[in-house]
């Protein structure tokens, strides 16, 4: 590994980041991780977090944000999740748990941070496969941001600074079987909604997680919870 | 005025800021203002904010940042400000003032607040004449970002949401003058990178400040200070 070419990395404790980072470091980057506490329903994610990046032999900044999300039933407790949806639901509209420019916020304070660290590039893990409406999770906004890094930021001008969205192009399936050869512990990684002790395994996020699953022929090392709630 | 046109303004309490909120009023929208704590050289700026959004009609919310950006002269005090440079080396090259991705943190959190609100823009005072070389001022890299609003946000998404910087073809010249057809209380306003009582009249700021007054041949209500340190 070549320790000057830096990355820094979106960690939430989800599955997709966490391929992500060990994508990452397998491309040789000294991986600089960030988490972000922004009220969300749960600090499971975070505790996750820290655990995968030590796991990847990466740094992990948390960064608490200075305000709380409204009007999201990710972060606002008197608003229900939504439960049992089927997939060619999930897959159209916006849901009610889309945070406002939540990856807008998250990319430009890496943004800062990665030029701060003298990082080359900045690794997000959203994919548009199963991005269940989130219009910041697709691949022509990620694009707009790439531009606004090249173009709004020293780093960028000089061609030092780049986004990666390496799972951008995949399905779920393809990620999981990306992560299970990179030699990630997907039993360390968080997709419920929820913050309990097993995942809910009837919101969004579980439903597709234990359709990539059973797609790719992998056991969910977290399993156990979906039966224990269906 | 329609109540239900609202905007999001960023308002530093510099001249540039202060014209574009009184310009966004005079356009008929309900005004809502951000400053941003980031550990400037001086809390002098938010006061100033504070009184031109109440000036205005506009609320103002401050938000303090979870970080301080290192290695800018701005904010870190063991590093010198530029001082008495000629106008031809203000305008070329980034200086040490520069902070990293500044204005992309600042347009992301107003993107989330703007949303939150549901403000149909989000207005910025940048103008690329003597942005003294910020890649983040520049038309280009806004309109990168307003290609972020109109595809990361749901709101943008929906042609409910725009990036709008009235001053961005202006020089200083044409800004003062705007502002005094607008009724901008210059005195009110804070240009100086310092904080001190008076403008030290020798920073970047400063320099571009005395210029634009002297060109537009309006006196500067803080222009004794100046001399005060000539």
């Amino acid at each position: 590994m070549n320790a000057a070419k830096k990355a820094a990395v979106l960690l939430s404790g989800g599955l997709d980041s966490a391929v992500t980072l060990f994508y990452a470091k397998r491309e040789g980057y000294d991986c600089h991780c960030l988490a972000f506490d922004y009220g969300q329903r749960h600090a499971r994610e975070i505790a996750m977090a820290r655990r995968l990046a030590a796991e990847a032999g990466a740094t992990l900044e948390t960064v608490k944000l200075p305000f709380t999300w409204k009007g999201s039933s990710l972060v606002d407790d008197t608003l229900d999740l939504p439960r049992r949806r089927p997939l060619a639901e999930i897959r159209s509209g916006v849901p009610t748990t889309y945070v406002p420019a939540r990856n807008t916020v998250f990319l430009s304070i890496a943004a800062s941070f990665a030029e701060a660290i003298g990082a080359r590039a900045i690794f997000i893990g959203a994919h548009q496969e199963d991005a269940s409406g989130y219009p910041d999770c697709r691949k022509e906004y990620l694009d707009a941001f790439d531009a606004v890094l090249r173009l709004g930021t020293k780093a960028g001008l000089e061609g030092r600074l780049e986004l990666a969205a390496p799972l951008i192009g995949m399905n779920k399936r393809a990620i999981i079987e990306l992560g299970a050869s990179l030699g990630v512990s997907f039993g360390h990684t968080w997709s419920c909604y929820e913050g309990g002790v097993r995942p809910c395994g009837t919101c969004d996020s579980c439903i597709l997680r234990a359709k990539g699953f059973e797609e790719a022929g992998i056991v969910d090392p977290l399993r156990e919870g979906y039966h224990a709630h269906r």
